[in-house]
């Protein structure tokens, strides 16, 4: 795939095939996914040194704009940007700008004016982030960058990156793997992003396993295995990807109840021996106990969601050192 | 004027004339007013650098102190304050120490014995900024600094110095020029610091335009020419400062509606044509589009909005590095 | 005592008898307080300095978690943090993870896999920090450090340390001491604190007066002397400490009214005569003037309540540093 070819389709590309903006797995290339994993894997050990800090963006100013509130994700974003020496500025817009009616890009407009250097973007709606590059890029700001932290139940890229990257870690080959995503896959954004990604990576076999409710119509089409029941889905599985169930999933008409729920799709001691011998468990966090993963589970030897908090800084340190550190 | 005859007069000026507090452009000499867009014209080019940070206030320890919430204002002094490699503690005071029952100044003895340099200070109150300065001359606490950052309908000496950058920037001279200011001048802190700075530069002719309810009794004392009618105030005017209408007055009895309002004094294409042909269109922010001015001059070619916000954060680390910074 | 034994007593304690937590000053012996309060001594004059700074925590990542709202001891510890050039990320939880039903350890494990390096930790519940320290000890994370900043009525060490700090900057000698801490004991975690540190370090005569409502059972088990009148207590003392009156117990059962306290157990002048010509007067912050404290008390030149707040800030500094610094 030519550079240019992509940057027809991609606005988070550059003309050379550069990464300009993080938006959204879906489209980008197998070789910037790559790119970016590799770059991460070096962010893991200065964390665990004396001084966990690099200067790759400092005197840079990176925006947390949060027109959603996030905590879990902006600390992330906000530690990966102080480790690599930035000045962070922490805005919740949805108690701000916005209340006073200005509008979305009138509040990029004034930040942009302000030198800033990248929008760590989270909002409610699809699509919000792509809005703010595509006007970015009208307005000849080639300069200032997009990270999306989640949009609406569209996409969670850095999410995804992370994924990818603890699964690259424990299991090397994408080509090998037979991976089940379980749960609220409608209305997930990490599913979405990493059913793009591991598509993209070329995992062997891609399964998603929940009740018909929560599972769009046409999943079938983007080269997953549909599975209702999770015993047959998880069947020699390599990994196992548990999504957090929404509280107003458990009280809604889509589902019975949370423990008719974990009966059914709760990962247990006994439907994780399904799975192949040496199966690693992801959850995205916060999770549910008793919910969608047993304690046994979730704390067990098989359990790698901590190991993806920790490579999940690691990944957004890449993503932003890319797309606005000095270049090469 | 001497140093010591402004010394009586303004708290805010020390034996020597020297800045130690901004608290208010009235009353402030020209020549302090020159030497702040002076100390501001460097710093505009830093923000243009890789890395945007001078060692002006390194550890020194600067307080947001924001009483009345306002993120936009906040995010440009903590900008400034990063900028100048200060370190920065943001204060909600609304939601903390008041609400215990303690008093303002109580509240700054504390933050005193911190060891804090300087505070920034948004009050709804007039005049409390200027209390602090006092209470902290009069308990012998001089190189601890005060800089207001809007205090009831009083004063916003910071956005004040920004607009007068701006004009200066483009128009050079203020002696030679025509400045109108249009909208609700009886309740805004920006219009009454813009007026004070404005006389004390020597403009030449300068205007408020607005209907009666919106206009101060004895604005006429302050030196500037009254109009109702906007096309008339307009004519020939160098610049064209527009004033956001509070979406209170909108709703209540002081104004028909925001549509009529818009029809007799929001700044259209066809309204600027009175003015100069080189005129410039200034806005504090944030907009109203559509209220007090059509997106066609918003976004226009004689806009110069977003310039201000970019000279806003170079003149807020002057006056930071000002009354803070290294004795020269 | 020998380490060993101490590190029994104290999961706050390491195997050498070193500081790996502060979690309480009850059982803390008197040499490791000791070695904090020298520890102290440096950095009062740190902040005196044109920069505020040293590196001993460059590059840490210091968490403020504050389940329970306290701006001014955030604001403290921030600033200590920041003088120790830590990296500091405000997390007020109770309107973040756990408001996603996540669980307390949860929320710990996936900050730890961040990478944190130290917790400051202020919770409403007593006994949260312990829980914190006890599951970093079973799960093996020797290098990750709690600072308790205050937890239910249980503990608040740093503010008992800043007490001794104070006490011994203006007395000198413990062992010589009358001290007498007036007000409500019973629901203050600052005066348990003050109470074991006191007792720890040996003061002659430590003296509690209250009404009887706000004095707990069994208090004279801790070797203190109870008053119920306040002018035969405050007889003969060398430093006299006031404690905040909570707002809840002037409305409740416990109190006739604030006005009948004020007469019975505020601290006035004359009042204030009948302790040692040389008495020093502290008071933890915020004052209720009127109720606990008169003005002139507060204001005199027996007050040293702002100089409590500036060695509190150095007493933090010299927490922070021991247990999360750079070994020696």
């Amino acid at each position: 795939m030519s550079g240019v070819a992509a940057a027809d389709r991609n606005p988070q590309l550059g003309r050379n095939g550069e990464l300009l903006h993080l938006l959204s797995l879906e489209g980008l290339p197998a070789e910037v996914i790559t790119h970016i994993l590799d770059t991460a894997e070096p962010f893991v050990s200065i964390a665990e040194r004396e001084v966990k800090k690099v200067p790759l963006l400092r005197g840079k100013a990176v925006f947390n704009l949060f027109f959603e509130n996030s905590t879990r994700t902006r600390t992330t974003f906000e530690i990966a940007a102080k480790r690599l020496s930035a000045d962070v500025i922490n805005l919740n817009i949805g108690v701000s700008s916005t209340s006073k009616g200005e509008s979305l890009l009138d509040t990029i407009d004034n930040l942009c004016a302000m030198n800033a250097d990248l929008f760590v973007v989270r909002h409610a709606q699809s699509g919000a982030p792509h809005l703010i590059a595509s006007h970015l890029t009208a307005t000849g700001r080639s300069a200032i960058h997009v990270v999306n932290a989640g949009d609406g139940r569209h996409a969670h890229p850095t999410q995804g990156l992370l994924d990818l990257y603890t699964i690259r870690h424990y299991k090397k080959d994408f080509r090998k793997l037979t991976v089940a995503i379980v749960g609220d896959i409608l209305h997930s954004r990490v599913a979405r992003s990493l059913v793009h990604g591991l598509t993209t990576m070329g995992v062997a076999d891609l399964r998603v396993i929940g009740p018909r409710t929560l599972l769009p119509g046409r999943v079938e089409a983007l080269g997953v295995h549909v599975h209702h029941d999770m015993r047959a889905g998880l069947a020699g599985c390599d990994v196992v990807v548990m999504l957090r169930l929404q509280s107003e999933r458990m009280k809604g008409a889509l589902l019975p109840s949370a423990g008719e729920y974990f009966k059914n799709y709760g990962l247990t001691p006994d439907k994780l021996a399904l799975a192949a011998p040496d199966a690693i468990v992801m959850h995205p966090g916060p999770m549910n106990r008793g919910v969608e993963i047993d304690s046994a589970v979730a704390d067990g030897a098989r359990s790698v969601i901590l190991p993806q908090v920790t490579f999940g800084i690691a990944v957004r340190m890449a993503v932003l050192s890319i797309v606005a550190g000095p270049v090469a």
